[in-house]
């Protein structure tokens, strides 16, 4: 598909904590690879060919969209709309409204970012509320979360519509014929839950595009009951990081438990690879960024702590998202 | 503290999985350790006679509450108050409105109980609701976690009321001179969340008899950030059932993983004394059941899957709650 449309992918070249050597280093590398696919920088454009020079790569060939400033994460995520809407982040967001842009991708602050796209970019017409959607590992392979935090609180409308962007890109991205959509919620039955999840789950259960499964407990979430769990932000959010923290539990208490003495310690050499590969099946970062769906271009959050590896992941990802018209084939679902 | 007071508890024979075998076992077994307990069944007479009889086991020194029926877990838990308010829980809820009763165990339907104590038993006065209190593992130990689904939305007044309830079972059954207490939030910034959590946020910094900590992300639960997680009802839900589920799924990943040629399964067999370690320490029944902290008696959630030895812990956890008088200290507390 490269050789009939060119895409132009904008990067946030100061968000996240390896900003900008993963930027220019995960560019550059994946030029190589799709060398029809055109990346542009937002960021300090001094302060990038600095970067560039010390590490002796060159960006030459790079559009920059210069930025005085960035968004730090420990800033207020509101600063974006004030004396910070010539960070990097908001030049980004503002260069998709461009329509030769194509997708925008920055590791800076969720918050921020949550802020900064409801304030500077146009959601798809009949879209309610764009929702942070990170991509998890299961048991049998991963899910897509719907919303991760991007909106606490949501009425069954919008989580209908939640579930109707993520069938749109389990179906397009995970390629799954008949993605199955889950709701979150405290039991199986239809009764369970607040009066949004037992409305939610009547709208849901009487759309035949579908394949609702009903109600899933967040025990079965890691254990891949569905392919997309639907969810408000808050809930979302203590599924997502209850599953970041109880993996660290684990995997340390392992570590500490296989070090006890000699014979433990070589038991656990002779196991390292399958530990490493289990490690690696459990890192959100191989598993690309979580995509905003419901703004009118793809527009993914990188993991703050990505390495030009993961970032190359996540314009791989961005890149399928614009291939496989993700926001055309919401725009046609949620009408 | 036995030979000064003369404690009796009731429990449920018919609740759970492997009633009443698991029960009538346990019931025996406690007396050996502490003889002045005095254990009541509350169940079917007949069939308990029966299960003891094909036993062979001797349980004609135990009372028994007699109840037609009992509450399946398949049963809608409002059931408990119509036809089923003569089952072997119904019948233990109503035992404990007796002054004599010092507290109830039940492995039964958890949605059965809440409604069931709601109706049947009084609250300490002062409480507004009464919250199932789990105790779950964490790298470093435990914590209890305030409310895991009895209450799904919960004002700030609520979530106050938790964190002083679960101070007072942390110090007195953790025995933790100053419990570190957290409010479960998508961020630590005060301002973060829905306004019962800003609100609650400001009542618990606001309160010098608490160590409150601030807000926590769900991720820092399990690696034991804080000894008490204050939350609603239905993030303590999904906190406690991700938590299961990501546990489930690492431990069985790590199984597949080694099984995969004849070295690894030599690997994994050296290191099968820390595997099982890890894995009791990962087994919530090893922490005994959940309370229904809020109720004027020690009520117990046992697990449904408990078994005698699991029960055992958990009659002994009762015991404490009664010797520790944590219904009196709540109450002096809340107040």
């Amino acid at each position: 598909m490269l050789e009939v449309i060119k895409i132009k992918i904008v990067i946030d070249a100061f968000g996240g904590d390896y900003a900008p050597t993963n930027v220019i280093k995960s560019a550059i590398e994946i030029k190589k690879e799709l060398p029809n696919l055109e990346i542009i920088f937002a960021g300090n454009e001094k302060m990038l060919r600095n970067a560039a020079s010390n590490l002796k790569l060159n960006i030459s060939d790079f559009e920059i969209l210069n930025a005085k400033d960035h968004i730090s994460p420990e800033q207020s995520p509101r600063e974006i709309l004030k004396e910070k809407s010539e960070s990097s982040m908001a030049i980004g967001l503002k260069a998709l409204n461009d329509e030769k842009i194509d997708a925008f991708i920055t590791a800076g602050s969720t918050g921020a970012l949550a802020v900064g796209a409801s304030f500077f970019n146009s959601k798809i017409k009949g879209v309610k509320r764009a929702a942070l959607c990170p991509t998890i590992p299961s048991i049998n392979g991963k899910f897509l979360l719907i919303d991760a935090g991007a909106n606490l609180q949501c009425r069954e409308d919008i989580l209908f519509q939640f579930a109707v962007m993520g069938n749109v890109y389990a179906k397009k991205i995970f390629e799954i014929e008949q993605p199955k959509i889950g709701l979150a919620n405290v039991g199986i039955e239809p009764e369970k839950g607040l009066s949004q999840h037992k409305e939610a789950y009547k709208l849901l259960s009487n759309c035949k595009t579908l394949n609702f499964i009903g109600n899933v407990e967040a025990r079965y979430a890691p254990l891949g009951i569905c392919d997309v769990v639907v969810s408000d932000g808050l809930c979302g959010n203590m599924i997502l990081k209850t599953m970041e923290g109880t993996a660290k539990f684990l995997m340390k208490s392992f570590k500490e438990a296989y070090s006890l003495n000699f014979k433990t310690k070589l038991a656990a050499a002779i196991l390292r690879k399958q530990h490493n590969q289990l490690k690696k099946r459990l890192d959100y970062k191989n598993y690309g960024g979580a995509i905003l769906l419901g703004i009118n271009k793809p527009l993914i959050k990188a993991h703050g702590n990505s390495t030009y590896k993961t970032l190359k992941k996540t314009i791989k990802q961005a890149v399928n998202c614009v291939e496989q018209n993700i926001v055309n084939e919401i725009s046609c679902n949620i009408n």
